[in-house]
C-alpha cells in the first residue's frame, strides 16, 4: 500500500512527492529534520521535537514553515491516513527552492521553506526483540562538522558509519573525537559504572537528544545517579553496561564494543529498567 | 527564457525537473557535484572535472551514472540548447532515490544514481570587471567535516560563510583550521611573497581544485616559484598579493583580508599574469 506523505500543504501519494532540483537541501544540505515516534497511534515527545526544530531553524536563519499546532495536526493526520499504530514520522524543513543555485541564502520574502513529512510503519517498535539481545557497536573517528547540535540533513558520514559497522559485523558505530565518544550515528551514547549513568554533556559536539533529555529525567526521578561528562572507548569497554537512546530505538542496550563484551555481554539492568520507565512515562504524556 | 536542464536521461524545462523526496541528496546530503566553466561555447578543464567526479564517486561507493563520453555529450547538448557562450554547467550525482529513508546505503543493483545537470548563463565571465578590482575576504573558523577532498553537496557551512562575509561587507570567507588557512568557501586560497606563490598542499582538508592544478601548472611553466604548504591569516596579511582560484572565478585577486589591505590594496601582477595565462591556455585546450 502506498503511503500518503505531506509536501508543502498537500497530502500526496509518496511516488508523487517531488521537490525541485533547486531545493537547497538537494543542492547544499541546507535543511533540518526531526523524527518523532508513534506508539499506540500517539506522538511521543512531540513538544520536545517541535521545540528542537524551532531551535535548529533559528540557528540557521530558516523561516519557520508552520506553527506548533499546524505541525501537530499534520503529524496526526499522517498517522491517521497511514493507519500507524507504531512507527515514526519524519519531518524535514529546507530553506526552500529558489529558481537557481547560489551559495548566498535566497531572500526569505520570496522563497518559502520546503516542508515535507512522511511516516514509516514499524509494528512492534516498542516491544522490539533487539532490545532483549542488545546491539554491537564499533568505534570510528568523528569527522563531522562542528555544529552537531543543529539537526541538519548532513548525514553522509553517519550513513557511512552505519555501513562501516555493517561491514564489521556490528549494528552501529560510536564516534570518537579527541579520545572521547561523542555519540552514535543516530543516537546518544551512555555507559553505566557502579550504578552511575555516564553520558556526554551537551555542547555543539553532540545532538541534544530529545529522548536523551527524557530518559535522564526518568533516571533522576527514579533516584539513579547521572553524570554528564565525556567518556572514552576504553572506559566504555570496562563499564558494567552500555546503552544508547534515540527517538526510534528508545533505550537500547549495547552489549559489545569493538568486538569485546561490555559487562556480562548481555543487556544490563539499568538499561532495561530505563527502557521500561521511559516507555511508560512517554506513553502517558503522548499527544 | 526557461532553461532546459538534464535529469536522469531527459532534457526538461527547469520548472519540471523534480526529484523524489526520498532522494539521498535531499534527505542525507549523499551526493557529489562538479561545476565546469564554458567560454566561447566550449568546456574548460572538462577532463579534470570528469576525473575528479569519478574519484568522488569511488570514495563514496556511488555508482558512476554515465561514461565520460556520455557526460561530455550531455554537457555539450546543454550548452547548445541553452545557447551558452560564457557560463557554468553544474552536475550532481546522488546515490539515488530508494523508496524510503534509511541510513544504510540502498542496494546499487536496484537503486540507480540520480544524475542532474543545469546551466548558468554568465555573459562576461572571462572579462569579469571584479577581477580588475579584486575582492575582500574575511576569515572564519573551518568547522566542516574531515573529507573536504570529496566534493560532496554538504555545503551548508560554506553557504553560511558566504553570508557571514556579506554581513561583514566582504565578498567571501577564507576558512582557518589550527591556525592555518584551509581554503575559501568555494575556491582555493593563495598568497604571493617575494615572487613566490604559496598555497596549501593537498590533503583531506581541502578540495583538490581542478583550476588549482591547472593554474599551478601554468605558474611552473612560466618559471614562477610555487610552494605548497599551509599559511596563516597573519602571513597572508603581510603578503605582497593574495588571490583565489575556482572553476567560475578562474584567478581572482584578493585585496583585503579581515578589513586590512593586502600589499598595495589593489590586484597584484602575479595574480593578473596568472589569470591571463590560465584563460589563454585553458581556452586552447577547451572541449
Amino acid at each position: 500500500m502506498s503511503r500518503t506523505v505531506y509536501l508543502n500543504g498537500e497530502y500526496l501519494p509518496e511516488t508523487e512527492a517531488k521537490v525541485s532540483i533547486f531545493d537547497r537541501a538537494f543542492l547544499m544540505a541546507d535543511g533540518v529534520y526531526e523524527v518523532t515516534s508513534v506508539l499506540g497511534g500517539k506522538l511521543i515527545d512531540f513538544a520536545g521535537h517541535a521545540r528542537r526544530l524551532e531551535r535548529s531553524l533559528a540557528e540557521l536563519d530558516i523561516k519557520k514553515p508552520a506553527a506548533f499546532g499546524d505541525l501537530l495536526e499534520i503529524h496526526r493526520k499522517l498517522v491517521d491516513l497511514n493507519d500507524i499504530s507504531e512507527g515514526l514520522i519524519y519531518l524535514q524543513v529546507t530553506r526552500g527552492a529558489p529558481g537557481d543555485r547560489d551559495f548566498a541564502f535566497p531572500d526569505p520574502e520570496t522563497t518559502e521553506p520546503t516542508l515535507v513529512l512522511f511516516t514509516q510503519n514499524k509494528p512492534g517498535l516498542s516491544d522490539n526483540p533487539v532490545a532483549k539481545k542488545g546491539i554491537k557497536v564499533i568505534s570510528i573517528d568523528d569527522i563531522r562538522w562542528g555544529r552537531r547540535d543543529i539537526k541538519t540533513v548532513q548525514l553522509l558520514y553517519p550513513s557511512m558509519g552505519k555501513m562501516m559497522a555493517r561491514k564489521a559485523g556490528a549494528d552501529d558505530a560510536w564516534m570518537v573525537e579527541d579520545g572521547f565518544v561523542t555519540e552514535g550515528t543516530s543516537n546518544n551514547a551512555y555507559i553505566v559504572k557502579d550504578g552511575k549513568i555516564i553520558t556526554r554533556n551537551l555542547g555543539t559536539d553532540i545532538l541534544h537528544g530529545i529522548t536523551r533529555a527524557a530518559v535522564l529525567a526518568c533516571a533522576r526521578e527514579a533516584q539513579m545517579a547521572v553524570e554528564e561528562r565525556p567518556f572514552s572507548i576504553d572506559e566504555a569497554r570496562e563499564a558494567d553496561e552500555a546503552f544508547l537512546t534515540s527517538a526510534s530505538a528508545f533505550v537500547m542496550p549495547v552489549v559489545e564494543i569493538d568486538g569485546a563484551s561490555v559487562g556480562t555481554g548481555t543487556p544490563g539492568p539499568v538499561a532495561g529498567r530505563l527502557r521500561e520507565i521511559y516507555l511508560a512515562e512517554s506513553l502517558k504524556a503522548a499527544l
